[in-house]
């Protein structure tokens, strides 16, 4: 099977890290083909980075799809674009925020989520009550690590995310962690000892998730908000996306 | 005072109409800036659409708010792209969406939505509860009507959206409506004749709004979600956009 | 466009500093008609007194629809009589709590409310449930400075407001403040610059959404619970007031 | 012990069935108080009359509690001033709305409510959000029957009555029948039968209550919104009601 | 009346205090018929226990409903098999969770619960969401005292429970407290004294709503999840439970 | 790896189909546990024939457990006993309900559930409230076919399950459908082809979830109400299932 892994940033060693923690789970005969666009910003920290790391990002799944992708996955924790990527795609879409959450919620009644930076908090707080699952979050905090500082795995920026998941236990009654970043998917085995409960890496979860729904030859519906985009005339410097 | 208002599609009739909506309800003093992007989808009918129109809309943000505007007003009833404009944007911003919902929420205990066509129906669901005021709305139900089908203004168009009206009143206790669509702007006054409810439409709602926020000299805090987007590099196609 | 603006309590001072504010930011053309009910309680409190203020206030709604109000403003924080108001009034009816919830919802995700006493927290939170806005706010707080203390505009109760301020930046990642009584209204400018975040007054808030409603033509939707009510004896003291 | 049951409203022959309903339940011990005020509306439909019949019904409850009072009971289902009471009296007091919600969760999962006219939807259903038992009932429903209509006893209230029941229970899949006005006590038992399922009158329901209270010796809490109100000059026709 | 109240841990002096504590509320001519079951866990303390708790504890229900009983009492805070009861049993039933939680709901706007292990807040939380009441509650609290632990009465376990009352009062803003385990009915009245607010047992509470029921004539509704079990076949040990 | 899958009840025809069902989905080198308990009811349908199904079922759980299931699906619809089962099993757990609810979420956002009689609607109402989901719920239907019935594979029984996907999609706005029953599991392929939008069988899910788990090295965190149980006496009929 042929899974398309989408860094929606332009960073390639994240895209590498991505790639490297996928394949660390996927199947045998699982291809990952990891991509990355070749236009917007380096790493997406907030709404605005979000909204310019979408077209590229739509761009990499029409052409995986095209390219026979069995399912894609977006692997930004905010969940870039996936609302527009499953009524594009033909291959199941899976964000790795709701993989994440998903997974989460079949081991611990409770999840606090460690993310990046503060201006991420509602952001991922709006995704969780979309997907529903708000009830099941002891809370959202960020370590004040911003994404790109991750590529260069400093023991400052693990010792501040340890220290969020130290107060996420005591002060939120969390049971487990979701790591709240693509760029933290190496981290979660070391703090999941360190800390002694279960830590969640939605990269990874994200496989499983997406391999699960090809061997069920499951695929986005097309009965409500997800029904293929209607053909129509797009301009200027995004016309070529016109669906 | 200086308005700018964004249709975030690339349809001059419609950014035509949304002018003359926004004047006619606009302050004596108040100028009306209505620009709509180079780029982009010429109507917005769900996820995918949405996606492509936000680049050209924040591009439309970024120049009024250099322009001086005291305020913008985005017209699409998605609130297609306006957290993000939030972020970027030194005056504050309004979706003529939630304008909708808020407006509707001083003058009726319950409100119904009636849209274009179904496929905007989660999306316009997903923002009354990110906003909260889900448990106001007594229903979102579309027309089956497209976008530029309203700039035609046929009898058909307009009969399909009553239909919609008096179904709501009969099986939802509606108490007033909104109309999901800024194509829609010209019809709110006939269309409260016809049925005898408060019948709100968005754009204009937006620009008292709008008006208000600016008199009360209050603008988007910057102490969450909404802080200035980081500097960082974006690259290939829409590299100008970075903040 | 003619405002009546009713303070629901009897304290004369309070009534001036609440028309001082809303003439503030009111429109050239906007008479301000602030009025006060001749029966009633000093100030409210919690719910007790708001039972006894709600006939004065009705009173005073009564006789400025007749005198050809354009919209009423029921000035004290819990909203006191707005359901009912809204049933009696041709002219739509605004209650500074909600328009000071509505308004702050356009420039943040998530504000606080910083109220006089504990014994009003509940009823605030009530009003935020049954608007549907308990999602946005982070936390209602009580800076315990009873409402007529505000009279005297001490330094004390400034800092005591400020403490909560100070607490709920801190401790419920708030991103604006609403101040929650009529009593606050001169304090929103001195507090905002204090702590670098919106402060929000109910009071000029509901005069701009007022003024939005009259000039978009739109009432009270006779469908629902603001049906206006039906003919019948009323007895005894209050017997002037049946409908 | 001593029950007071205050009719909010100053129709004698209601205050009468009520009084009966509450002794055809009562403990052989309890005595019942059955009080209407001097002032007020005849019946309560709406916000804005129990807006007028809340200072009446309150000056029943002080002086039924200095006449020693060992609970209160206020029988009009809207629960009409039930917070206020609970502030002022020193002892317990049930609305009867609350009883009949509390009194149905012990016996179904699910209950939908029957009031006389759709004006009183909406009140109803801000209470079971405030109470917190919105997500038990199936939905409220109006027989479009007048509160004083039922005092005739007619066919024809009752068949509207029993219109509704039918269809709650086929399209809302209810359990059980929670009967939306004080002036119902006396059909609940007909009703069960022809319907063959529970139907709960809140009177009797909210006298085994209120008897409950009073034998486990509880008390309203004084920690929160329901502490004494603050001692406060009261002005005009309401002045002899400060507290 | 005849009131069964089932202890469904197999520990008999729990069962004994829990009788006492039911006698010390009931009504002179209730006779409380109190059994523990002769299979099972020796106290209840999270999910596992209570599985294996509910067989014995539905065999005492169908007992004592052949026996007479006019109403059954589940005595364990986290109200293990209610839902199953309600089914079997021709008789209403009531839990001393629901029947706290609901007691409280009547004095007060926010309650906290106290319970013993930590393990068990999580099933009081479902509890607390199922029944609607969770936005009545302030916080479930563990005072890590085991349930038989409080069959010695010492003051170390008081002291527990008494300072997360303190605690609750302090950080949570309660104005009532729920005791959260039977084995505590003889605490009440105690712990009110101490702290100034009333502190509910279940037991007691439930008594007099069982009471309530029976002198109702209300019953558990068939049409719903409660129907009769369908006659089948049970296995094995358990085979002589089948319906 | 190893999967326990346990049938809750005791006909094995059905424990059958439902290793059949886990087959055709799992991994080739998954080993597919099937079993059955030796006591309790031929199938479950509410409330009482749960309660009964759960000891026996937890022995299958401890059983596989000490024999070295690397994951454990409980096949019933009701998630019977997944809480208790989580506590006690090393190996992670999960539900086919749960399972058919999250794969559903990662391709429709609203998805409905057709079960076998109405009196299971309310417990898997419970469930979806439980994990968070009810939000994305489009409505629970019962197509009133016993659980045993489903075991002939007639006509009428599929018409009957077809019959109320149409209606799904016609009146409650659904895009997919979960099978709610373990005894549905080899009708999906049939009936998402005739229904067109996708069929989610709740057995083939938990497979590829159980094994996502098991991949991903997660086990039930111990931090909250799945730390293992406390030793203890247990006694009677039950006392071999001590913890």
């Amino acid at each position: 099977m042929r899974l398309h892994v989408v860094n929606p940033n332009t960073t390639a060693t994240m895209t590498a890290k991505i790639a490297a923690a996928a394949r660390a789970v996927a199947l045998p005969d699982t291809v990952i083909d990891a991509r990355q666009p070749t236009m917007g910003p380096v790493s997406i920290e907030g709404f605005y980075d979000e909204a310019f790391a979408v077209p590229g990002m739509l761009g990499c799944i029409r052409e995986a799809d095209r390219d026979g992708a069995d399912a894609h996955i977006i692997a930004c924790f905010d969940d870039t674009g996936l609302d527009a990527a499953r009524a594009v795609a033909q291959a199941p879409v899976i964000g790795i925020g709701e993989a994440g959450f998903h997974i989460a919620s079949l081991i611990a009644a409770r999840f606090a989520v460690v993310t990046t930076l503060s201006v991420s908090i509602v952001p991922i707080e709006h995704n969780l009550t979309k997907y529903g699952l708000a009830a099941r979050c002891a809370g959202v905090r960020a370590a004040e690590v911003p994404v790109l500082a991750l590529e260069e795995r400093n023991a400052d920026a693990i010792g501040k995310i340890s220290s969020e998941i130290t107060a996420a236990i005591r002060e939120d009654r969390t049971e487990a962690i979701v790591l709240g970043c693509a760029g933290m998917a190496d981290l979660a085995a070391e703090l999941a000892d360190r800390h002694g409960l279960p830590v969640i890496d939605g990269v990874a979860a994200a496989v499983t998730l997406a391999e699960g729904l090809v061997r069920l030859g499951l695929k986005t519906s097309r009965l409500g908000p997800y029904a293929s985009p209607r053909a129509k005339a797009y301009s200027g410097l995004l016309a070529s996306f016109q669906p």
